[in-house]
C-alpha cells in the first residue's frame, strides 16, 4: 500500500502560488498518495486559529502530522499556523529574509499582489489579449492580424486555440490563430490573410497518432479523424513551414503551458515581456 | 532614484513555477526596479555553463550580484548555477530536502511533471474543459447545461468568459456562462435555458463606476456603456440574484484569479478537485 498525507495549501490571499509550488515539491514523491486540503483567504487570526484546529485534527486522527505548504504574508496569521502540528514550509519564511538581506530592505508585508488585480494595466492588457484570442480564433477574422504578437498555424486540433488563450491570459500576448486546410495544401500556399504576416506566423506540428487520438474524441470514426488524413494533413503542413522557413514545434508530447514558453522564447517575445 | 537589480528564473523546464514563486517574492519590494531574464529548459551541464556564465557578466557589468530564482531539478545543473555570484534562490534545495526527511523518502528527481502533460488524464479534462468554455460562452448553447460543474451569469462585461476560461484551464472545471439581459430583467426571471440547472448557476455583480469604463474601451460613448444603464441593469440584476437566492459576488476590485478561486470555494467545487 502506499504511503498517504494530507496537504494543507495555505494562503492569505488565492493560495495560487501555494498551489504551484507545492505541487512541483510533492510530484517528486510519486508513490506518496497525497490528499489535498486548499484554504485560501485566510486573513485574520480568528480564520488562522480556526484553521490551525482543523490541522491538529487532521494530524490525531491520521495519527501523523500533515504537510503545510503556505504564502503567508501576515506574520501574525503565520505564527498560528506554525504553531500547528505539520511540517510547515511557508514561501515567505524561507526566502523573504534572504531577500531582505541581499537587498538591504524590508519587505512590504502587502498581500494580494500576485493574483490580484494588482498592476492594473498590466490585467487589463491581459483581459485585452484573452478578448483578442477569443476574436481571432480558428481564422475568425483577419481584419487586426496587424495588432498580433504571433499568430499561431497548424492542422486543425493541433493546440493552437488553447495555448493562444494560454499566452493571452498569462502573459498578456496578443495572440492569433488560423488553422491550415485542404483547400491551403492544394494550393501549396498560406491563406491569403496570412502573408502580409509571414514574419509573425508560428506553426504546431503533432503526431499523427496523437492527432487521429484528439480528433476521434470530436468526431468518432470521420474522415477527419482518419489515420491517413492525419497523416497526409501533417506531411503537408510540415512541407509548407519548411518550404516557407516558418519555424515550427512538435506539440505531440507538450502541454499547452510548454508550447506557450517555447514559443515566448523561440520567437523572442519573453524577452519584451 | 529607485534601486535597481537584475533576476534570473531559471529552470529545468519552463520555468512557470519559478516566475510565479519569484513574482510572489518581489512583489514583496515595491521600490526596487527588477529586470527581468527568464532561461527555461536549461537541462544540461552545457547550458547550465552558459547561463553561469551570463549570470557573472551581468553581475560585473551592473557592479552587483543578480538574484537567481530557480527550480533546479537536476542536481548537475543547480550545483553549476550555485557557483555564480549571485544571490540563488533555489525551490528545491529549500524544500525537498524537508520533505524528504519528513516522508523517509528520497526525491525522484524527475523533471518536468508540473507544466508538462504530467497526468495525461487530467490534462486531457482540462483541455476537454477549454472547448466546452469556448462552446458555451455568452450563452451560446444551452444544450449541455447538465454537463456543467457551474454556469456563471450576470450582466454582459462582469466577468464571465474569463472566468470560464480560467477555471477550465487551470482546474478542468466545466463552466459555461449566460449574460442577463434586457428581457430577462423586464419579466424579472432567469432566461429560460437556466431555469432548470438553478442549483448550479452562480452570479457575478460589478460596480456600475467599473462596468462603464470597461464597456467604454469596447463601445466608446454608446447607450450601453453609459453609466445609467450600467446602474440600473446592476441593480437588476443583483435583484434577481437576491429574489431567487442566487449565490453572487462583486468582482470589481477582484482579478479572474480571485474571482475563480472564490467561485471554486463557495460553491465546494474545491473541495471535489
Amino acid at each position: 500500500m502506499n504511503p498517504r498525507r494530507t496537504v494543507f495549501y495555505l494562503s492569505d490571499r488565492t493560495g495560487i502560488t501555494a498551489e504551484v509550488l507545492g505541487k512541483t515539491l510533492l510530484t517528486q514523491f510519486p508513490t506518496v498518495e497525497f490528499r489535498k486540503r486548499v484554504i485560501p483567504f485566510i486573513d485574520t487570526p480568528d480564520k488562522a486559529n480556526a484553521t490551525l484546529e482543523e490541522i491538529n485534527g487532521t494530524a490525531r486522527q491520521e495519527s501523523q502530522r500533515p504537510i503545510v505548504i503556505s504564502t503567508l504574508i501576515n506574520d501574525e496569521v503565520r505564527w498560528i499556523i506554525e504553531k500547528s502540528d505539520a511540517l510547515c514550509l511557508d514561501l515567505f519564511e524561507g526566502f523573504i529574509g534572504k531577500l531582505e538581506g541581499e537587498l538591504g530592505l524590508q519587505s512590504s508585508h502587502a498581500l494580494g499582489l500576485t493574483h490580484g488585480i494588482g498592476n492594473a494595466t498590466a490585467y487589463e492588457r491581459r483581459m485585452g489579449a484573452v478578448n483578442y484570442a477569443l476574436g481571432h480564433d480558428d481564422g475568425i477574422s483577419a481584419s487586426h492580424y496587424t495588432e498580433a504578437d504571433v499568430i499561431l498555424i497548424g492542422v486543425s486540433r493541433s493546440g493552437k486555440t488553447p495555448t493562444c488563450l494560454y499566452l493571452a491570459m498569462q502573459y498578456g500576448i496578443l495572440a492569433a490563430n488560423c488553422p491550415l486546410t485542404a483547400d491551403d495544401f492544394d494550393r501549396m500556399a498560406l491563406p491569403k490573410g496570412l502573408v502580409p504576416h509571414r514574419a509573425r506566423l508560428y506553426g504546431l506540428t503533432i503526431s499523427a497518432e496523437r492527432l487521429t487520438k484528439i480528433r476521434n474524441e470530436r468526431r468518432p470514426n470521420s474522415q477527419y479523424a482518419a489515420i491517413e488524413t492525419c497523416r497526409s494533413e501533417i506531411r503537408a503542413a510540415e512541407d509548407l513551414f519548411q518550404r516557407l522557413n516558418i519555424p515550427y514545434i512538435d506539440t505531440s508530447t507538450m502541454s499547452i503551458e510548454e508550447i506557450a514558453v517555447t514559443v515566448l522564447h523561440k520567437t523572442g517575445m519573453a524577452s519584451k515581456l
